[in-house]
Formats: C-alpha cells, structure tokens, sequence
C-alpha cells in the first residue's frame, strides 16, 4: 500500500497511489495555499468514510437487504491549537430501499466498526467516532 | 471538515469533501471491487503525505532553501487480519534543490512529526511511523 504527495507549486500537489489514481491536494487560502485540490484531512476523513462504506454496503447485500442508495457522511471536529487533530467524530450512514431492516443496518455498521473497518480501527484508539444511521423507505414495489 | 461518499454500483462510490472535489473510490477485483478508484486506506495514506509535506515544504521555505523538487512517499503495511490496519508506515521525504542543509530538512521533519501535523499526531499513537529524508544537490547556480 503506497501513496506519494508531488509538490507542482506553493502548497499545491499531486497525489498518487499505487492503484494507478490522480488527485490534486491544496491548501486553504488562509494557510497560504490555492485551494486547488482536496485538503489532506479531507482525504483521512474520506478514507474512513470509504472505508466504512465498503463494509457496510457489502454486509447489507449479504443480508438480503434491498438498498437503492447508500452513502456515508464524516464530520470532522478538530482541535484549535497544532496538531490540529481531529476531537470528534460523527459518520452518518444514509441507507433507503425497499423493506430495510434498520437493525440490519445497525448490526452491519456495528461489524464494520467492531470487526473490519480498518480506518476506524485505527482512528477510533484516538479520536471518539459516533454513529448515526439513517434508514429512508421507497414505496413498495408492485 | 466533512467528507462524503456515495454508492455509485457494487463497490464503487464517489467521494466528496467541503472543499469541492470529487473523486473515485473502489476496491480491488479480490474483495468484489470493480478496480476504478482509490482504495480508502490509499486516502489515509495520503491524507497522512499531502499532510506532513505541505508542513516540511512551508519550512523549509522560511528557512530560505531553494528546493527545486519535493515529494513525500508514504509506505504503510498492513495486518493479514480484520481489521487490517497499519502494522508500520514509512514516510519518505525527498527534498532536491541548490545547497540543501540536510539539517534543515530533518529538523522541518522532527518539527511536522512533532507539532504541526494532525495525521502523525493521530496515527503516530497507534503504529509506528518510521522517517527517511533523501536530499539530493542540483548543480550549482551560475
């Protein structure tokens, strides 16, 4: 697992991963930067959210759940003075489809968080990460 | 700070943060992934490079060193078992410039590691960060 930061100019960069992707990583206006790219602690704050989603998703299709939309939110609170590290975290699981079974979702965010998410893993020895799961229902299907 | 991501198809989501950029998240062919994104943990990995790099190169500008190329490679290992998180992560920091004081450059290093940088402040708690610095002399000016 590797990734790389190239600096193009000032506080602007370009990073790499091993899967072969691209992204800009920039810096706010106010530290300087040309807020031309993702913010690094955007991307740690996406990683979780990413990371948490696979298994989730992934979880809910085994259990027969059918979903029509999925998406993860994290919230990053952080800390006033260097490291400005994050303090508190929420990631929110937004799950709608037909007949959801919400304590299918809540066992499923429960493994990820217990068992296979990394990032929380690792994040949550550091940082207090609080759930929220929100489960929306289509109307039946005909 | 806030980040996003949304299920596109089987393991395929976009991701977004507050900033405004968007960018793809997936999962190798091995976990049931379509291949056409960045892997999560490949965004902490450089969530945690674009971090302490744009720390170093700030530095090592008000130290008046004329860096004419900079990187930051980040190595992580992960476990075999679930969770998989980081067992060891090695950040490398390859400064090439005219005259470079290869002091300057550890001690922009030491100063991200230990003051400014937000990922290591997290992540150094719970797995070892190793540090490597590569300076490399460009010819002398005329």
């Amino acid at each position: 697992m590797n990734a790389a930061a190239v600096c193009k100019s000032g506080l602007s960069f370009e990073g790499t991963a091993g899967s072969g992707f691209r992204i800009p990583l920039g810096a706010a206006a106010d530290v300087g930067g040309a807020e031309d790219g993702f913010r690094p602690m955007e991307l740690m704050a996406l990683g979780l959210a990413g990371c948490t989603a696979m298994d989730v998703i992934s979880i809910l299709r085994k259990k027969q759940q059918a979903v029509t939309a999925f998406e993860v939110r994290v919230e990053g609170e952080r800390a006033v003075e260097h490291p400005k590290v994050f303090t508190r975290i929420v990631v929110e699981y937004r799950v709608r489809g037909h007949g959801i079974d919400p304590q299918a979702v809540d066992r499923a965010v429960t493994l990820s968080r217990d068992k296979y998410c990394p990032a929380q893993g690792m994040l949550a020895k550091v940082v207090p990460i609080e759930h929220r799961v929100v489960t929306e229902q289509d109307p039946p299907r005909d």
